[in-house]
């Protein structure tokens, strides 16, 4: 008896001086959105539960009903805190059929996809020479694109596809080339001298992606 | 006709010479696997396809019946070397009923799974206090393990369960406790000794992982 | 006099024992280009001169007679050995009246201009909500370009315009959406498929630049 | 005399206009500890003296008096600001006769040991294959234990040794194997199912390191 | 019509869902310098315009009516915010007839120089054998000094020279040697203990750059 | 008996399937010496075993019968090849009495000293400002220099002083002032031009250190 409270002081005295003293504060750091962002990521927040390091918005599909027929739903920091600063993040690619995600970059992360159904066919282009790496793509495959090279995805098959992605950061960005020239205000004669596009094709983008100017 | 040919000239001269001659020679660096490993990856290969960016091996489930009844197939720098310095690579974790991914880490990087079958516990433990951190995780869930952090997987559904696994690095590690201390020749006595098992527990364990000394 | 004889001695045995026994060999790491890259760059060469940290091919302008009226002249580690492994780069811009550097992303580099002659606008996209950040540079102007973004510069004035640029990478990488997309033989059906553009106007851009298929 | 006016007034011009004005803030980043840290460390405190870069609590010897015999004196960014940011921090390691530092890792650091007294035997186990790297240690030498792997630590001579510690970060962490299971409330059965330890050898960890559950 | 109304519902429903929603918060990060640094840079200003992209401070030609006959304007972070984060910086320096920038580091970055008017002397010191690099460049010619290590620059020609300077980072520093030793308040006996300078020397040099004790 | 047997094919297919194939090859990248550099560090090693994470070269004291009465012996990368890729390296400075390891700075690594035996004065001297930040240090205290900044250390005690090294970089440099500006070929009249120093003392220094031209 006297042996098992000596056993417990020593424990005690053990776990709360040399090794718990060690007060070593970043195992992870959870994103505290309310926060300024920094360039290595967010504040870290001060009260974390499991909650933050699991995230469940990727299992239902996207809507896909819109020009593309493809949905984007990102689990990047902004949705997924809890990847804030650990190099990597998620989301969900549904493409419907002939569906379409068109000509994009990810300025920030290299993308690598699981296809978990239907089939594809994904490409990126080379900025040394332009060359074009294309591969039909099946359930169960997958595929990497470097990072901030221009690369598409579009739906081959019969059936709806469904993409899990990961990139190699939290905070990936994207960039769709079609959106980027004409959903915003950039004015149409601008758009013609840097891409090179005719008039007509310009306005009819510009009302497609409801630019402006 | 002569415009044209002109404008070709032009454009020849144009894409040979001002743009063109960028050579700009690491969009991307797939591993020569039989070359030596640096810190940063391994040295470029020199020809390159569509199929070095692409791979197939973790379409199939893998082969349970083994004594966690759970496999890990990886898709890392040395199964798919397109990912060599790109941040990124991934696995497939097959967890059988009743089975288990046990207490490991990955050295080298964080990971990210995607439930995409089953229902699975999974959880990490802080190295500040020890705190456990988990969830219970269903088809669809998401989860991140912070870099160098135990953590362990295991399947409480009926039917196997199926992670994909996004790391954020193309080289993670894995080290398993058990293996660590018991799948080699590490005497007895010191085994004990760092771990404080009793000799009939570490016996048990050097038969159960076919460890010797 | 034997004092001054002690005192080489001493020197001696000091310059070569004490600090001098320092073989600390990566101050820099001059890229020996005929070896295979790595994904932190070219392993160094053995002989190094200051000619090594010194290149003069951005002292005259480039020929600005093609299509763009505006050229390209990369001082990167390709043409630039002694910034390998350095986190910096160079390149001349010579835009002609009425040129263009048409929209492109550089994926490995922030991008920083220096105006020495001219007056150009030059512009960015952010890739979260396309918003345009666009300013008219005169002589002396400098602007920076975060890393992957969309940006282009085009020449406003009356007489040719000068860009000196940095990058920040030794290895930028340059991707010009007109020549990703037609200056090679990615099919003009899945041109349009990407890209949402008219068949006529893929046709005109494969002439324009050269692609086939 | 006017002479001397005049240098005065063109030094203190040079001093104030020309190199002066160079605001760089950052040769250093003493931590705010009192701020929400960030992924790349602490917030910047902001006024900052000689004693932020200098620590004396490695000097004596901690308290062995525990169930290992062994106390863990750690000098990282918590106890030592000055070193946030700058890719190192210290510790202290004494273990007594008999003692031991049990099977652990650093999750975020590459841990260098100086042995300054006594004679110990220490290890790290790879995780490609389970490999045990052994050495015994005597006073003056040094060892590297690779980030993230296991390793451990065990005095084997007839008086105190004291280890010197030097991590490649500010921040290591800390993952006891014994400690992440056992103190703490994790449930017996999964400790069990995660390890495959036995019931009894579960319950004496618990009881040995004041588990709860 | 009816139409046209469908298009702009699915497009706004399409802009505004999937793709829209990705709060990608990080293309860039606009340093505000009314926060506290950290180590990766300052927190992230939350209203940002082109203008935070763009410098003039580098226009004009600094005074050179100084010591060193020479001026450094710097357009780094403190001045320039929108490199927070970016690995970029820059700086213009003026170097009149018979000035120096004299033997100088940055700490924390290689610079790049592109020589835009007259003729200078630009070296570099290596560190593993005092070897200097030494140039003389031209109107034209650029220069690479690796990060850290001692160089220096001075004007051969008839005229002023002027220099764009490009750095490896958002904020070089700039630790000149004189300055470092005498523009302060280092007392003279320990100035001479670490510089092996005579008294004399040393007494001329604090008058010369105004330093104390 | 069929069970011990069944377990053994189990577990060896479970040793060599499921977990034994994940080939992970870079827990460590010991340094092959005669391989060429990259810019982050040296080709891996093929095989290796314990010694090349030990060494017992800081064991002995090293020779301070020179110029500076001072001594620094490196364990950087060339001497001990296992901290390649590490992130650490190590030294041991022995500072006999009346010794100084003058102005110096270490381009590639943070420095962390242990002060093992005798009383130094240590300083390091900012960039932004030329602020000294001065301690005396004595036996079991600890100090850290800033990356790439000035710094010296010196023995004011009655006996010599040992110091334990660590740096945040396998390959810290060295650049000490005076060895650097006059241990070489550099001309003495540049030396004055970019020194600001007499010629009678440069001619002194060339003669002290051994220097030429």
């Amino acid at each position: 008896m006297a042996n098992a409270m000596l056993l417990i002081t020593v424990l005690l005295s053990f776990l709360i001086l040399p090794f718990s003293a060690v007060a070593l504060t970043q195992d992870f750091c959870v994103a505290n959105l309310s926060r300024s962002d920094t360039p290595a990521g967010y504040p870290c927040k001060a009260l974390v539960s499991a909650d933050d390091f699991y995230y469940n918005g990727l299992a239902d599909a996207g809507n896909t009903n819109n020009i593309f027929k493809a949905t984007f739903t990102p689990a990047t920091v902004s949705q997924f805190p809890g990847v804030n600063g650990l190099g990597i993040s998620a989301a969900r690619v549904d493409i419907g059929v002939g569906g379409v995600v068109p000509l994009h970059t990810h300025p920030a992360a290299t993308e690598l996809i699981f296809v978990t159904q239907g089939t594809i066919v994904a490409a990126f282009i080379s900025s040394d020479s332009n060359t074009v790496y294309t591969k039909t793509l099946y359930k169960g495959d997958i595929m990497v694109f470097p990072q901030g090279l221009f690369h598409y995805q579009y739906n081959i098959g019969a059936s709806p596809a469904v993409l899990l992605v990961a990139f190699s950061g939290p905070n990936p960005g994207l960039q769709i080339t079609v959106l980027a020239l004409f959903a915003n205000n950039l004015p149409s004669n601008i758009v013609q001298k840097v891409s090179f596009l005719d008039d007509a094709q310009v306005q009819k983008y510009k009302s497609m992606f409801n630019g402006t100017a």
